[in-house]
């Protein structure tokens, strides 16, 4: 059996899944356990730290044979980050947060696949207007950041495969086992963007005490909130909030953010606590199904079992 | 074909579909239409008021001979409205918004199918406890009032599913078309309950206007808020916001429901409004998946063309 997509034609992978390109956690070790699995594994690239990147795309690259691609935080990086991704030679090239615009004309030129990823319909208008080969709709189950205003993710895909099929869409936000896979395919998604549950693997770059966090949360326990990037001092453009696992942070500060951008002692003590790697007060980035995730499995078998999982979903409701 | 599932065998219905009980918009004639479609038509009688739930059960009975329920606010009734409902011999009662505890027992008693509407995990637990048959998993997508916290509702039902197996689990919330109810079933319920889309049918006690609104209208027009119920005086507990669509009222007053709470003039201004029927003012409830209905349909043809496409979205992606 198998579940072939626009998408795993388009990319050439056996798999309808890709993983998030988590800025930092994503890195080539996770990218090349995804794509040896045989689905599309990105690097989080984030900001585009050039020797951040240029070590883990090393990393992939020793790895693995097949497609992977890079990832980047569309707001942060300028045309020199998307020209280095791309002497790299990635498979594809994703594009989150703000407006893709000044680096998809290059990014198509060079033959690399485009995916952009978007948190409303104007955005998806926006990336169907540049060209995108690859449309990823994040609905508000994601977790990390996402859109201020962004719908569940299952009223989102339908609405998005509207207006820009047949463009191939992933749909992304509350994905983590093989039936949310098997729904995002029905709702019309050519496969799904999964993030949480590969923070969950040996292979990502995530310390065993968040794993733990996320091993005993509830979608319940997540919070879409700007606090955590103001107590960072993170500049993320006020329409990009983040979910992440409820803290003590939030449990303070909720509702109050202009007071706590003010508030310099305030500020201060949460740097410190932070640099400290003090868990009750960093962001925890989760998404809603992340109460699914409760095993610390290898990427590459995540993927195999979320798409044996789909096909059992996918043939177990098959109409009869 | 048919979609058959623990819950068409429990309620000898054809087809995986309830109508959400929507105070006042879902009387005898809806429910009617949706269980003659096939699916399981369910009365909005809301609070209770005796006259009401008399007339539209005698509507129903009239038009359908198939079976229909009866849905209840929690919070709001007595154990009369509960027993004058029993009377009338509907094949369930749906209890949503509150503890079901000081009526599940006289229902099940009954022989009376106990369908509870859940908005979080506890609340999960506690249906089944008291002796849930069916247990709709709302989450955070769907239109009126819904959970404080609730999670999407692609994230939610996987995890209810996975907590409350072997009983039948609804999914609810985002849902308007046949991909959603496909999406559900993978998900592991047993079926869907669908609110937004019966309201543009000719059957739903609901205006032209408002049903104009909602044909315009996108996901991301709608918000969730407990502003509306304070302006209109409705006592509804807090834990429980609803989503309409955005109007006026909501942008003058977003994040100061305190200020309108004791702003006398205000609220006199919006009774006075609201008692012209102005749209500008009314709540307008609307799902997520609102941006997905863009015609009145009858309720009957609804449930099947739902069911067929739901069929062809699985049977387009099955594993082969």
């Amino acid at each position: 059996m198998a579940l072939q997509t626009s998408f795993t034609k388009l990319m050439s992978v056996r798999h309808p899944i890709a993983s998030a390109p988590m800025g930092g956690e994503a890195g080539g070790a996770l990218a090349a356990a995804v794509s040896d699995g045989g689905g599309l594994g990105l690097i989080g690239a984030g900001r585009g730290d050039r020797e951040w990147l240029t070590r883990e795309v090393g990393i992939a690259r020793r790895a693995t044979t097949e497609p992977w691609g890079i990832g980047f935080l569309v707001w942060a990086i300028d045309t020199d980050a998307v020209a280095l991704a791309l002497e790299f030679e990635p498979a594809a090239i994703m594009l989150s947060f703000g407006d893709p615009t000044p680096f998809a004309q290059r990014v198509r030129d060079s033959g690399v696949k485009l995916i952009l990823q978007v948190t409303d319909l104007d955005e998806a208008r926006r990336a169907l207007d540049v060209g995108a080969d690859i449309i990823v709709a994040q609905g508000g189950d994601a977790g990390g950041h996402c859109g201020e205003n962004g719908i569940g993710t299952l009223s989102f895909v339908p609405a998005v495969v509207d207006l820009v099929g047949p463009t191939p869409v992933l749909a992304a936000g509350g994905i983590a086992d093989g039936r949310g896979l098997a729904a995002a395919l029905t709702l019309g998604a050519a496969g799904a963007l999964i993030g949480t549950r590969f923070q969950a693997t040996p292979e990502a770059l995530v310390s065993p005490e968040i794993v733990k966090a996320l091993l005993d949360a509830d979608g319940q326990d997540t919070e879409r909130n700007h606090t955590l990037d103001i107590a960072r001092g993170a500049p993320w453009p006020h329409r990009y909030p983040a979910r992440t696992l409820r803290n003590a942070v939030l449990d303070r500060w909720r509702g109050r953010d202009d007071e706590l951008r003010s508030d310099t002692t305030a500020l201060q003590e949460y740097r410190e606590a932070a640099a400290r790697g003090d868990l009750n007060v960093l962001p925890v980035w989760a998404g809603q199904a992340v109460g699914l995730v409760d095993s610390i499995e290898s990427a590459r078998d995540i993927v195999t079992t979320v798409t044996t999982e789909a096909e059992q979903a996918l043939t177990r409701v098959a109409p009869r």
